[in-house]
């Protein structure tokens, strides 16, 4: 498939997950209905933002993969003929936990999976205490609708990420995400916070000429023990094409956003403006560095 | 030094070196006047941008380092007490060439220099024919105001090449820089083209928390053998912060633009985005490939 239409689902969450679940496939619905053939959710859509917390009981919503979540949007995708990238709290063994990707194919199965390969951990975010790093790699996986270079929130600031999903041969990249701000921060430091992360995702499509999906979560939710000011997602979701530039935006309300993607635009814009012809892949090898002293 | 105003040069160029040269040193010696301390001038400010055509004889704008500029450049950095950042058509051996950035210390001298790694070839860019790619890999120039991640202009795509300088400690990024826009192009396609351009370099502050400088050279240029449409060099030099937030920006015209550098910012950016503590070092290695089949 080189053209088709995309979706990403821009929405709110409460703390009811079975709630949450049903909205999520409404709005699936809708999207498909509309025309939509590849449909992303934002990053840990089936509850709260728990990472607000180190709370040892908010592992209780970690499932499974396949399991229940992957069952109950499998079927939702078979019916209606789409491709759907999930964000999921995966439990892969006894005490063992994974901030995990998944998209499923036209037929309703798992077509592969992705676990969040950098994990942030920051005041209101402390996502190391649930996640285990991703052991995968950067792998796009193949679906009907093309290879999907699915990676995950934080990893949208590291251009390494990007890079190597395009190296292997990704038709789009895609970041579910969970992203707002602290009510102490300045408007001056939100207004740098939000550009920033547009910037770099922007940034993945331009450098690597591919289409690029970022769906983020969106509205108000306080620390679940009570704890911290709250984050108040930014919403602010995007579909931007090979060069960067807008093909949709959302603000801060609950949306869909729609745009048709033509894969064949990576190999035009690729042609006169070729990096990967010109890296100097033989000079990288300190990239492999955490510094060079 | 932690803080200091650093100051771009954005000009258009004619045949005439020697007059170009004079242009150039009368606003340095304006933005010494004004108070800056870093000065950066576009990419081979001494000349017309000759790389519109494959012509042997254009060699001969080529020059050592040290040489004509650095002792023309040396004497006036030393003056003034500012540390400049040149733009050189570098003369290595017989027959071997380089596009080569210059650092001059306040005491006048040549702080260190790097060759453009990344070398582009399109349609009146024809660099390649030019420019032996750089051999002395991505590693900042010390100087009196910090030290330099000097990059040159096509590199700019290159987000391997903006992390390798922050790896190596740079304090800044610098991209000295001549693009612009072909007249086939559409309205829409420029917009995209300049759009990008923004994007990515700014990406590189933000990805790693530098403040950065684009300097680029304005005006329209005709090939000089008379072939192609010409080049319509778009302007638009920058300097951004360590989020990527514009500090000050030009349009079209001759301008010098200036900031107020805190390199202190850097620190305080990374304590609440630490994308070096977070990145996946372990699991980068294919970076230094091709292609991943």
């Amino acid at each position: 498939m080189t053209a088709m239409k995309a979706a990403l689902i821009q929405q709110s969450f409460t703390a009811n997950v079975r709630e949450n679940m049903a909205r999520s496939a409404k709005r699936v619905e809708e999207a498909a209905k509309n025309g939509a053939k590849l449909i992303v959710l934002s990053e840990l859509h089936n509850s709260l933002y728990f990472c607000q917390s180190e709370n040892p009981a908010f592992f209780e919503l970690a499932e499974t993969i396949p399991g229940k979540s992957t069952e109950y949007f499998g079927a939702i995708a078979k019916r209606l003929g789409v491709v759907l990238v999930l964000s999921l709290f995966e439990k892969r063994a006894k005490g063992l936990y994974h901030n995990t990707a998944v998209a499923i194919d036209f037929d309703g199965n798992v077509a592969g999976k992705y676990r969040k390969m950098h994990i942030p951990d920051d005041p209101s975010f402390y996502e190391k205490f649930y996640f285990a790093p991703g052991d995968l790699g950067f792998k796009p996986i193949e679906t009907g609708v093309g290879r999907l270079g699915v990676l995950v929130c934080w990893d949208q600031w590291f251009p390494e990420a990007a890079r190597l999903m395009a190296l292997s041969n990704a038709d789009i990249l895609i970041y579910p995400t969970a992203i707002g701000w602290n009510a102490e921060d300045s408007d001056d430091e939100k207004l740098r916070q939000l550009d920033a992360w547009r910037i770099i995702q922007r940034s993945h499509a331009a450098a690597n000429a591919l289409p690029t999906i970022a769906a983020n979560r969106v509205g108000y939710e306080k620390g679940q023990n009570g704890e911290g000011d709250g984050i108040d997602f930014w919403g602010a979701s995007f579909i931007c094409g090979a060069q960067g530039e807008f093909l949709a935006k959302a603000d801060q309300n609950e949306t869909i956003l729609y745009a048709d993607l033509d894969f064949h635009r990576t190999e035009t814009v690729r042609r006169i403006w070729p990096f990967l012809r010109d890296r100097r892949a033989d000079c990288y090898a300190d990239i492999t560095k955490r510094f060079i002293e």
